[in-house]
């Protein structure tokens, strides 16, 4: 599905993904880290191989949260939940990293060169289902 | 484990907490609640039997992540990993979030009362494990 333009927004707006996957032993697992957007996907680099990436490969099913500075109308609040399914495509890492900083840090962010930089990986997720409180699970 | 202080007074100063379980057929499921501290263990309220309540009852294992708006030396901001069991008390969910609310939504906040307010579920999480990127994280 495509994202609702405020939900797009949100995420475009440099708040900090909590990206929900299941380990190998059936526990939960959650990092947070930086996300964008391409097309209508959501997308995430990822420069090494820890338990996310692992377990995406094993387990394409993810969760990611965000939290809003907007508030309903009893100062809850909004919150965004995207399902969805990862894929794991290699290299790109370092570049965009280097693009979310410009929102993430700041918009003259310059990430540290890595000294012998691995390509790592991209995760993109393609979104099955919006939920949450705020106007992306309206209607 | 007892939390370090650090990490305390983040969850104290009312960040919203990203709750991760497993769904029954292993899909991972994230919710974002309200929490605080009792004695050593993190306390989230729940009205319903949602997925979180009955994935908990199947499997305790849950981790709960929250960000901040500090940074380091770098701009990236901190984030609080806690990986703990939890342990469901039937009652007193009305009375916590209550308390809550004077947190996350302001000092002098009363929730609008239920009409039939039922007892619903506390969940104590009994912290095993702290991550993240933070003062909490270090040493």
């Amino acid at each position: 599905m495509t994202l609702p333009p405020s939900a797009r927004a949100l995420i475009e707006s440099g708040r900090l993904a909590h990206l929900g996957t299941t380990n190998a032993d059936g526990s939960p697992q959650v990092s947070v880290v930086w996300a964008g957007i391409d097309g209508d996907d959501i997308v995430i680099a990822h420069m090494g191989s820890g338990a996310k990436v692992r377990n995406i490969v094993r387990d394409p099913r993810v969760v990611i949260s965000f939290d809003s500075e907007e508030a309903n109308e009893i100062g809850m609040k909004h919150t965004l939940i995207v399902h969805g399914e990862a894929m794991l495509t290699p290299g790109g890492a370092p570049e965009l990293l280097q693009q979310l900083a410009r929102v993430y840090v700041s918009p003259d962010a310059v990430l540290p060169p890595f000294p012998d930089p691995p390509p790592g990986h991209v995760i993109h997720v393609r979104v099955t289902r919006v939920g949450g409180v705020g106007p992306w699970a309206e209607g």
